[in-house]
């Protein structure tokens, strides 16, 4: 993509398709939140005291998995399906996606997060809108470090998926996102929540009502996904290198 | 797709190609329903009060998720598999199913659910056949709306899973569409059930004797199966235009 | 396959690629059985009394189903990744493998499963194998009918799943054949166990050391898969046809 | 490939591609063992007496199953992605990668393992970090030959997952390997903890503070996968021979 100067850049942030993608960012956003969110709502219905379930944990990391590999899916086509800021701007560091266009994502992911919860506190008759939290005794630096590292694994693999050297393999990347998702979110639950998505976060603290720690649930993904773009691109596996063998061998 | 008169339309619905997809959508949903009925009568047999459990909620919500997918799989060649009455009228209304094809469609399915609740009552010797129900202090308006939003959600990966334009995703559709029905149940599991389905919460109700708040599982899911068919047609993806990206970029 | 006399047909049950591929079927069973059967064992050892918790059952399900996709996965150029004696029958019935050879696959399947049974017993230190067991107030007769109305769901799968007319879909055979077994466990696990396989009842009948209601876990499943084998390619899809679409249209 | 001197070899070893790959092996296994340690500590943090309990093994092991897919994944393209040095010594049993790329390798994941869990104690303010364990009925033989029964299934995924003669089934090698490793989490959990991966136990014993049993995670893991690579590559699937079906026929 060869450099453009701003008011360029700015027009092509407003083409019908640049259109279609903030729209399909907001849907997929959406749908990915109210699953979220959703998810974590329903175990403290069954079970008021959710937090301290494995169960309930369970709950929430299987519909984040497998309502991200969809919400990505979906999207795949017209948007990228970054579903996440920090998606979006782990691809901008990477110079594939443009900072007018970025922050329109950002706005739309943002959007589709907020009317998510919305939704979802209107349709259950008020229940409480859970938001991201971090456990007694972790610092907000440490809090920060443990999503900063879940979201480096979440966009490298965004990275990893998109990367047409795959071959094959392609065709399974929003697979592959939600199952890291997942994962994540096993491991870091009931230390920090395992968000990686400055999106849901927000949208659950607007609408739950508290912006506690907001800052660690942005801090660190950005800088975790800005990591995972710039160590793909420059490190791992440069533009102009090409792909040595599939699994195994 | 020209249009045609009644007629031709109606020949159409009887060729030798329609009536094995009837079938194909027959076994389907047997098999669908089979699965995702019976795995809430497994739950209350290990756990009485299985509803206030999220391991409960769980093993409904794997048994959906899995079983949707390969009965969307096993359909996928010969009817489309929608193995969901709202798929189909999502479908219908996008121009993608005739009228009386899509009639059709319903009853097969129709029938499909209500004999795999059948089967499982006769088979665990008179176990109660559990139906969709909505949390006590929901209103039947918002019951409607929020499986509309997880139905939405359902028709719109169908739509995206249909489209060849999304080249190698193609070949995972199948499984997008058994994940987000996964999500969503682990979602609205407490408040709704997250049936998603109106043959399934039809054929349950049937067999279970009670059809209290049926009407929530058709209105909700087939208004929301529509709206995902016209937006995806005619705003996020028209036909006339093309993929822009895969994942990320 | 043009018909062959029976000293032909014995013949090529002893070909390289025949050997090769009742090996393959003798490892996949082992796997497969090991990875099922072992995690019952290791859900009683954390929970004696596991058959009234949903989430031993999530354990058991989910076993089946990973185990089994990569089991069909690491056979299918093979052997075709059958893994399972009502598969074969299944497929015999429908004209794909001839009697001699379906015998030698029983033979290889059943032994695998024994093997996996013992392993577990010796290098658990002698805790008990479970078998699979009917609840109290099933007849035998029903019991056959649930495990012959899973077993039909899985063969039907399987056939889907080895269609070349599925095109792209091919690739996620193994998956869907896996995702069928584990809803289907989640289904019935505790009113029959969710076996589907005569080899993996018998090898932990004959490592157990009973074969209380064994006659359930052949007949249900060798009619189911027959049945489904027949269903496929006489009535549903007979090879003589096309497919007329993929997911959704 | 054709055999060369050490000299040549050990050049190899450090050409720009052979860097990047090690890197990857690295960040993989730091992403996979991220997760599945993560998720052992998670799942204590919830219940303090994890270890008996159904829901925390399927914590561990669907964390394990997600992280481990998309961990092969990310690296497929570059190093083949191993992610466990036992995988990497039945590859080099196979003859597919030279030894000092394997020593370079089992150091790279040692590294990344190790760098995982010092991240993991960090972050959790000094949280402990778990080791795997053998049951305390079991001898230290018995476990060794679970762990390489276990690994032995899962370097035979990455065989079958790694050959081009599979067709399209190749591009969902990942996830057969990521779910074989599940299903085995969930037979052998509590009886040896499942690890299957030398590095991690590596990793867990070196930060965690106790070696107890270390040799029983290198042995029988070690044996299991070369005896994978033996079998597959001169028995079961020849280089020679061709793959004579898909699924099922």
């Amino acid at each position: 993509m060869a450099p453009n100067s701003l008011s360029v850049r700015l027009e092509e942030s407003f083409t019908r398709n640049a259109l279609r993608s903030y729209l399909a960012e907001f849907i997929s956003t959406f749908i990915f939140v109210f699953a979220a969110v959703g998810s974590a709502m329903s175990s403290r219905k069954l079970m008021p005291d959710a937090t301290s379930d494995p169960s309930s944990l369970l709950v929430v990391a299987l519909a984040n998995a497998f309502a991200l590999s969809s919400a990505v899916y979906i999207a795949a086509g017209i948007s990228g399906g970054h579903v996440n800021p920090a998606v979006t701007f782990g691809l901008a560091v990477g110079g594939h996606v443009s900072i007018p266009t970025a922050m329109l994502y950002w706005i739309s992911q943002m959007l589709g997060a907020t009317m998510a919860c919305l939704f979802l506190r209107v349709t259950t008759v008020g229940q409480h809108v859970p938001t991201h939290a971090i456990a007694e005794e972790m610092t907000g630096f440490g809090a920060s470090v443990l999503e900063g590292v879940l979201t480096f694994a979440l966009v490298y693999t965004v990275y990893a998926a998109g990367d047409p050297r795959r071959g094959p393999l392609g065709s399974i990347g929003p697979l592959a996102i939600g199952l890291i998702e997942g994962a994540n979110v096993l491991a870091a639950g009931p230390f920090t929540g395992g968000s990686m998505n400055p999106a849901s976060s927000f949208g659950s603290a607007l609408v739950g009502g508290t912006f506690k720690n907001q800052a660690v649930y942005w801090v660190g993904p950005l800088i975790g996904g800005a990591l995972a773009g710039l160590l793909y691109e420059n490190v791992v596996f440069p533009p102009q290198d090409t792909a040595i063998s599939q699994v195994g061998v």
